[in-house]
Order: C-alpha cells, then structure tokens, then sequence
C-alpha cells in the first residue's frame, strides 16, 4: 500500500537491532484517517471472505482493528493481556512470547464471544517473529472457529513469522512488508507486491 | 443517551459489589457501530470547543477513542501503562491505582506527542472513582496542553469519580450515568440528563 509505504520513510525512525519506530502514527499517536485507508484495503483484499468477526489482541491492534471493522460492519474482539490470571473455565488461553517486554503472557479470549459459527478476520498492526499472531490463530482454533486470514499494517519481512504463517496456507495480507533497512543511512526496501 | 442506556439494560450483567459487565459490547467485544454513534454524540456535545487531539488509555479505551476521533477528525493518543518502566526524560509520567487489578500503574505518554499547542479531549469507556481519569488529566497539565473536556460511556453515579471532575469546572459529559443498579432484581436507574 503505496500511501503507508510512504509514511513509513517519512516519518519511521530506524535504531540499532532492527527497530522500526512508528510511534507517530500507528501505535502511541495514531492517525485516524490513514487507519481508514488501511481499513478499506483489508476491506478490498478480503473481500470474498464470509468475515464476520476481527480479533486482535490489546493493546496497539485496537484502533486499527476498530476502524477496519466499521468497513467490514462486524465487531471486533481484543484478546486480553494478562501476566498472572485466574484461568477459570470461561475463557480460551494461550501463552505468547514478547521480545520486546521480555515476558510471557497469558492471552485470553471469553468464550461467550467466539465459537464454531465464527469466522474471524485477525488483525495487528506489527509481524516480526509472529508469535503473538501465532497466539491469537491457536485461540481462534481452539473456539472452533475460522481463521479466514491475517491483515497486518507492517510486517518485517526479514524476520520468520510472515514466511511461517504463509506457509500454513493462511491468507495473511501485510500492507507494508519491510524488505530491509539500514538504520545509518536510514534507507527502507519495501518488498514488491 | 437512549440508545446506549437502552443496550446497558438489554446485555448489561449485574453481579455483587457494584458490579456492571458490558463485555459483550462495549470492552471485550466491542459494537463498532454503537461506538460510531457514541463518537458523533461526543461530537455533538463538545462541538464548540476547538478539540485537536484526543487521549485516551490503553486498552479499552482505544475502540471508542479511536472511532470518535473519526468523527472529530483529529489523532488519537494512547497512554501507556506499565508496570516497570525505564522512566528517561522522554514521557509525562503519572501513577494509578486500578481498583479491578489491585495494582498502581506507571501511565505514560511520549513527550513528543502533546504540547502546549494541544486542546484535548479525553475519552474513556468507563468512569467509577476516576483514579484514571485524574491521571490523565495530570498528564495533559504536565504537558502544558488544555483539557478542553472529557467523554465517557458509562458513568456510575454513585461513586464519586464524576462529581470530584465536574466540582473542577471540567466539562464531563457521560452518555449513560447509572445512578442505582440491583443486583438481585436487575433493576438499573439512570441519571436524567
């Protein structure tokens, strides 16, 4: 997506360790319009899916997740953080692994909200290693329900979890995929899609 | 507002010590469509003050934040909250006690993103003791920016968050103020307005 990809080199800030900092726009401040715009395009790109349901998990995913489901007029679910959580019977949960927290949560969903009749829209607006995505995909399966495909705003392409997630045969859709970058002369390859 | 007063008394769940569940709609499922609604009512409330961002705290005050900024057409800013945070000099920085985790919270934001030149409003999902609320507003005096007023859902009347913001001068507008709820009958009283 030809408008995102140019936002990123005008406004992402590039650090040692492959750091992609997009603070300014997709997830401390967030700029509403272009949320739209990128809603619409999961909105083009999964149009033939029977997508009744987004789930994203807290707590960056939320607005993107929101604003996209106004285009496809179903709610959304937001699967919970939690590090220490009384696991009753009511919820689905999975472990998932933050690299950049240094951390292992217990991510939930309620189980009132999601079952076999559902057929779920993920979406987030970070892929890197995956591991979050590979979370919310487990809970959604563990509901009975359908991963119909995976909408991601940025992906790091040199990382693995595209490529994994790809190879299940899901359809993941990133709308930026970060090729590769250089954080001394502060050059961004997108990938050609 | 009747439309949201009238969902509360259709999917709203009582439980002992004041307890109100509106996961279903409003916090872990959330209707995109009730919270576009909600937005151009917070717009129609607060239509005269010359709002140029909005802030909210992560996480379930993303949604509504999020799809109000739609309707505001201004970026939303999230308040981070963390545990155990490397305070530098790059956040306003303030602390809160949330009542439902039993826990006090780091709450930040980048100092980047708001600013003396900012004319605020807050918006959140749901106002009882307004511990997070005054927060926030700490967060955007620190910040040299102005409160030009608040948005919330769903207010309990009976806990005294509302008054202690309102007795400040602040405009708080609430779209549903619960002024008694029974746990036993079901019966739930909200505030004229």
């Amino acid at each position: 997506m030809k408008l995102l990809e140019e936002r990123i080199r005008k406004d992402g800030i590039l650090a040692e360790g492959n750091v992609l900092k997009v603070d300014c726009f997709l997830n401390h401040l967030m700029d509403v319009a272009l949320f739209h715009e990128m809603g619409m395009e999961f909105k083009r790109l999964f149009a033939d899916k029977p997508i009744n349901k987004i789930l994203t998990i807290e707590a960056s995913g939320i607005g993107i997740a929101c604003i996209a489901a106004e285009c496809f007029h179903v709610p959304v679910l937001f699967a919970k953080k939690s590090q220490s959580i009384n696991l009753s019977g009511e919820v689905y949960a999975t472990k998932v692994q933050s690299f950049t927290h240094k951390r292992v949560y217990d991510v939930v969903v309620s189980k009132k909200f999601i079952g076999p009749e559902d057929h779920v829209l993920i979406i987030d607006d970070f892929l890197a290693n995956g591991c979050a995505l590979q979370g919310l995909i487990q809970l959604v399966r563990d509901a009975g329900a359908t991963v119909e495909g995976i909408g991601i705003c940025i992906e790091k392409g040199f990382q693995e979890g595209g490529k994994l997630i790809r190879d299940t045969g899901i359809q993941l859709e990133s709308l930026a995929i970060v090729e590769r970058m250089d954080p001394t002369t502060g050059e961004i390859v997108f990938r050609e899609q």
